[in-house]
């Protein structure tokens, strides 16, 4: 999506053809600044420190580590040591170790002067897979717009969103955000309602600054207001991102998803999440109680960092030091308040059928009749 | 209630028998400081810049405001000044314009050297009347949360509350804590998830600090946790305030109210609103739509103040200059969704029928039979 008006990925190589270019997303949305990585331990850093985030992006950039470390000495000891090291910045993330295991795959059967050429390739590749999964997502999606702006007549389309699914989470597009991109750049008028997403307002921080940049406009409204809106029918739509859906259908997402689903359903606004089958978790069925939910640091409750008069990153403390604090990373909604799930196949039912009519590689396999 | 061990309320009397003491509430949580009401201007600025605040509060404030202004003028003019300055203080909040048609009604017709002594009074009345007022809603309430621990069992009670419907919004005990105060002052053991309520954060500010001053454990979440923690069955029962309740039991609180209660509505969990019968609106019958719902400055979203390293009141910015925002300061919470009504005088079915029940001096007149 574009920066500053140009097409722009958060990760990319570098005009040298080797080093590895980022945003880096911790200084963001108060300063835009681009990083090298030009080791190993420069790209487990970026992960570590979240200059990238988001699930795919840390897949992303994991990958292009390992073809660093291959490039400073791609023996075997310093294959594992890379992966060891990478795998480390983010114990939880799946990307993570799907991407690792992936780049270790194809690297140990070469002979090690084949190494650092294989690991850029196959870098590339799985940001590349990324951007295009993503670019599906979108194109799917995009009928929603079509269909509520057809359906409105005039005005543009409102759609509510939750956290950061946009592209600053993935290589390009983003998950949730990829329709409205496509319908922005399609010419439909589109408006996001963007959470603010306490406590670590990515949606102020993060999906607020990506949109204006692509030159999408939005509104920034606190977390507690979306219920309003939709029953002042100031909401077509609602489209978010998950960390993990369950083969049931019901999906894991930033903290207070919930709440939002809830009043979409209450007020008949379609509720849409947007997702690559990546995340799928086939062998669970209902999210309650049955997805582990990570409690996070108090601290991101208790304090909070913006900008101050010099516009410097700065951190308050919002409630008094011994105050009581509980942060809850993610909830669950269930599957009978999510209208579809937007995936990089089409748009499935939020059930078990559904999804396996999209996916029926991962069909249960049926006993067979004796 | 309680302030570093010793009973306290909003306001009061000083020892000089004259001067008006109270807390200076834009400095909370992390500053708790004593100020002293010394004239009329110093009540207009209390009000004015939220030092007070709390719609009882300030009535209570604007009648002291009225006594200070008689001890230095008791003429007619003075008088009409007195009520036309604090007025203008914060233009929308009805008790302010109720304690000064109250204050003005009961000085005009007593010769001007009467008027200091029955301003004092007056003012006190006004200030008990609260006080007494929100105890009854608190022993009204008391059973609900007897009766959710007679029904657990063992562990505290877990109330979720929204916003600062406390005693610091109002002379003493608050409209939702009151209930709340109680049990624990009976030994029922009680706990609060207290929303931090942006944009504001009267939770995080307010009530986390009252309720920790007063000995109530409690736990600050953001607005979005509490659809996870009911799902979770954290929690027993919620009680909110309100700043206006239809005759129809629809109940307008501060935004994201209507969020919980479909949350507590999804899972089970009774939701109460706490309210004297002064605030309940009989003309209308439905919130949505027909209640207006105040925006403000979005500077409230746009930027937030904390503490400092050093512990100095210091505001940051959570988008860049020019990010758009919306800022919704209310929302309606229909009364479908709500358990029931805690008054003054009992509990009310969120219902005209059930509001008229306890408030017969209300009931429409009926077309009389031919």
């Amino acid at each position: 999506m574009k920066v500053e008006g140009k097409p722009t990925r958060t990760i990319w190589l570098n005009g040298d053809g080797w080093s590895v270019g980022i945003i880096d997303q911790t200084r963001l949305p108060f300063h835009f600044e681009r990083i090298s990585l030009k080791t190993l331990e420069d790209a487990a850093k970026a992960i570590a420190s979240m200059q990238v985030r988001g699930a795919p992006l840390i897949g992303a950039a994991a990958a292009y580590g390992v073809a660093l470390a291959m490039r400073a000495d791609a023996s075997d000891p310093a294959l594992e040591e890379a992966c060891r090291i990478l795998l480390a910045t983010r114990p939880t993330a799946v990307n993570l170790r799907w991407a690792l295991e992936d780049m270790a795959a194809h690297l140990k059967p070469l002979a090690p002067d084949a190494r650092e050429a294989a690991a850029y390739a196959r870098a590339a590749a799985i940001a590349d897979d990324d951007a295009a999964q993503n670019e599906a997502i979108g194109r799917h999606g995009l009928p929603l717009i079509e269909a509520a702006h057809r359906q409105k007549g005039e005005g543009a389309v409102n759609v509510l969103t939750h956290c950061n699914a946009g592209w600053l989470a993935t290589v390009d597009w983003g998950t949730a955000l990829a329709p409205i991109y496509m319908a922005h750049d399609a010419g439909i008028p589109v408006h996001v309602w963007v959470d603010e997403t306490r406590p670590r307002n990515q949606g102020a921080g993060l999906t607020a600054w990506e949109l204006g940049q692509h030159g999408v406009p939005y509104t920034v409204i606190v977390d507690n207001a979306g219920g309003h809106l939709m029953q002042q029918g100031e909401v077509d739509l609602c489209i978010v991102g998950t960390d993990r859906t369950t083969g049931g259908g019901d999906v894991c997402n930033k903290i207070g998803t919930y709440l939002k689903a809830l009043a979409a359903f209450d007020n008949g606004v379609p509720f849409y999440v947007a997702l690559p089958g990546t995340t799928i978790d086939w062998r669970m069925e209902k999210g309650v109680g049955e997805i582990p939910i990570e409690e996070r640091d108090g601290a991101e409750v208790a304090t909070i960092t913006g900008s101050d008069p010099k516009g410097e990153l700065a951190t308050v403390r919002l409630l008094p030091e011994g105050g009581k604090v509980k942060n809850v990373a993610f909830d669950v909604t269930p599957a009978r308040l999510v209208t579809g799930l937007i995936t990089e196949r089409g748009i499935a039912k939020p059930s078990r059928a559904g999804l396996e009519a999209l996916y029926p590689e991962h069909r249960a396999p049926k006993e067979k009749a004796g």
